[in-house]
């Protein structure tokens, strides 16, 4: 008799496996409002330490965080005309409060761009000001006419950063540090994404900068996700909110601004790259759990021997769970933590006890092998790190299997639709290609260096553009 | 010449100190949205701070975190008929979404008791499911018409918890576990607050509950401000949302429920329970900064001096700031740490190196006395723990002083016109007397015990009334 399997495959149906996996790890629901999603605990979880990490990472350069109204006069959006074209489609918006109809509607913050402006605008008066460097956790929403949980919805979570500094090289350099040494060291390091760092085309920037910073990672159907963006916003918004502070040299200037963000979306991101038929697999740095002990059986000593375990893992600076619900049947407790993607399960049942060992069945490369019980504080550390730098290097190396360098439209379009990347010179693309890619559902991802490496500009002679379907 | 102040004088007119405070701690701001605000880098250090102890406090207790969604169908408000009485004269009413009118409009949510249910009712099946214990930190919505910052604004900060049990005394013995093993305990111990923990009359009861506990706290000018609540809500939301499980008698039975909340309005307690006309005084275990090291003058000596007692000090695990922007004057400075409320001020010039000793300020009690440097480790973890309980001890003194225990209505509106509170016979009040002290704008606080502790029941023989004029 075939088992049924928990989830769709992925090769039968990827989409539709995303889906399955999202519900049954628990990890969130659609909310009643179209688009809108319940993060339940154990995604929430997983959100809680994105945001630890991150937030240590934003405060080591020397930014504060604060916090910014959700509702934003309507009148704002207006002020700087590449923004309120960029948005306008996606906004929701209050009309009435306190059961009166409002004099001047307000919209629920799309991103706060304007509405930190106008406070920087007061907070801003000298050179001794800058460089204003702010971060706020919040929630903003979207309208979404083809939500997906965690990658498209209508409200999600980030974090949005704003600065303001003296000169345009000031801002160009933080928000270039934002993009590699606070986004992708975390992704790479914590996450264990792969990611690609380049610069967006004019037709992809956010609306309203000058230049923008993006990171593109992989997903297992070889579709592209946008997982973090910095901007420099140029003087755009200095010049519509009057941003401008006095110089050593007594003269009014305009601040040049940055912003960046990084969303839920990362969740989505993290099962899209590193989930299997099985479930989720989480890399160990950032797990909620790391290792979980189960009692295959309800027996005392079993009891008493997985919470011994628990207490000592716990002590050696695991995150550890134990699992004692010996009431429900360890099959499906086994399966639920799969799905979960906890990267280790320490099993252990009456005849473990006998030899001393317990079950260990790693998540991550898979398999399962009896370990001592002694040896387990010593053992899990190293696995733990091995498996994080196995996730890793599986991404990279889809990705690197999966692009193809072309020279033609015709030859992105087949390479992509077989479900990759593709390189091409931007000098054999330029924007009439890209907008024949457009034409076919594929889009530059972003431009990079002859080397590799960011461009310093969009037409520098040897730039490369990753072109790929995207999310 | 004589000095004018930097605030407002309390006694001259408190609420004008306080906003005057708010605005130059920098604290806080008003938002361009009637009744909103934006939380400045200070202010939103001390939200921070709180946010770290309560959550720990709130996992402690076994509960999760999650996040609902901020809109809700505007249909789901009305399923519970008291809570929709509540809430409905103070929603924001999302009309519009992505450019076209909603077929149904969504309310920003004012608490989220109804789309949590809708969640509940999903996740709940069986007794094995329970107790379901969620919390979430959030932003929430409630139109102002009287907004003041931080005490009531249209939107504020918060953590709320929602849980779900299978008996009316689990649910009760929950709520009662949240109002005095997190807030009493956070509060007292870290806020240095003196609170008075009491049941509500049903007057003042959240809408929707059938029993709220409340937290009360006295400020500078005497009256009264609810610090937080924790809330029995019985089945009146399980009866409207079909939350109900299968008993392990295999009968389908409702949950009982319970919620609980506190918010950035602690912050505005903490600026009138123990500010002065100086400005805040921050509690040394809530402090972001305990201790400011200032440079007097910009020496190479003194700047030296300043960094190595600052590395020494958070060495010492003290959180310590080391101020050496001497290209603004020291006074100046030292007015504004004065104003934001750091507990003491370590002040080093060049005459004091020569003695090798620092002065120091203490915000607390006031006062300065000359320190030698090598002891300022061993000293100051000393006078910071005196300091927190010197303004707990402040703050309960000042409730005792000011309260009065009356027999009639008269002497009550007469006790609270001049500044306090009073206690008051519940069986000498009544309802019809609660009504009557609502017409001089004076409320019932809470209901105590004959000995002090929270009552059982609304009329239990012996209950006493807190009543107070109230923010």
């Amino acid at each position: 008799m075939a088992k049924t399997p928990v989830l769709t495959p992925q090769a039968e149906d990827f989409p539709r496996w995303y889906q399955d996996l999202i519900s049954k790890a628990e990890l969130a629901d659609n909310g009643p409002v179209r688009g809108t999603m319940v993060i339940r605990p154990y995604g929430y979880g997983l959100w809680e330490r994105m945001q630890q990490d991150m937030d240590a990472r934003i405060k080591e350069t020397g930014t504060q965080n604060a916090y910014f109204p959700l509702l934003i006069p309507q009148s704002y959006l207006t002020k700087e005309a590449d923004h309120v074209e960029g948005f306008a489609p996606e906004l929701a918006v209050v009309t009435h409060g306190g059961g009166k109809e409002l004099e001047e509607p307000a919209v629920v913050r799309p991103t706060s761009e304007m509405i930190v402006n106008a406070s920087f605008a007061k907070w801003v008066q000298s050179y001794r000001d800058l460089p204003l460097l702010i971060n706020q956790w919040a929630n903003v929403v979207r309208w979404e006419l083809r939500p997906r949980l965690f990658l498209r919805t209508t409200e999600f979570l980030w974090q949005e950063g704003h600065t303001a500094h003296a000169t345009y090289e000031e801002a160009r350099d933080f928000a270039a540090r934002i993009h590699r040494h606070v986004y992708a060291d975390f992704m790479e390091n914590v996450l264990a994404m792969d990611v690609v760092l380049g610069r967006k085309t004019p037709k992809e920037r956010f609306a309203g900068a000058i230049n923008t910073l993006t990171l593109e990672g992989m997903m297992g159907d070889g579709k592209a996700l946008q997982m973090g963006t910095s901007h420099e916003l140029g003087q755009n918004f200095a010049k519509a909110f009057h941003t401008q502070y006095l110089s050593k040299d007594g003269k009014q200037e305009l601040v040049w601004q940055t912003s960046w963000g990084s969303t839920t979306r990362m969740i989505g991101a993290l099962v899209m790259m590193h989930g299997d038929d099985h479930g989720l697999r989480v890399p160990p740095r950032l797990a909620p759990v790391q290792v979980v002990v189960l009692a295959i059986k309800g027996d005392e000593a079993v009891l008493a021997k997985v919470r011994e375990i628990g207490d000592a893992l716990k002590a050696a600076g695991i995150r550890v769970r134990v699992d004692d619900r010996t009431d429900t049947p360890f099959g499906r407790r086994a399966v639920d933590w799969e799905l979960k993607g906890v990267p280790v399960r320490v099993e252990v049942g009456p005849r473990d006890l006998e030899n001393d060992t317990a079950m260990l069945a790693r998540r991550i490369p898979g398999g399962k092998t009896s370990v001592a019980i002694g040896a387990l504080t010593e053992v899990l550390p190293k696995i733990l790190e091995e498996d994080q730098a196995l996730l890793l290097a599986q991404a990279r190396e889809r990705r690197e299997l999966r692009t193809s360098d072309v020279t033609t439209v015709d030859d992105a379009v087949e390479a992509t639709a077989a479900g990759g990347w593709a390189r091409i010179p931007w000098s054999d693309l330029g924007e009439t290609g890209e907008n024949a890619l457009a034409e076919h559902g594929v889009s530059v991802r972003c431009l990079l260096a002859a080397d590799g490496s960011v461009p310093d500009s969009d037409d520098a002679p040897g730039n490369v553009a990753v072109v790929a379907r995207a999310y």
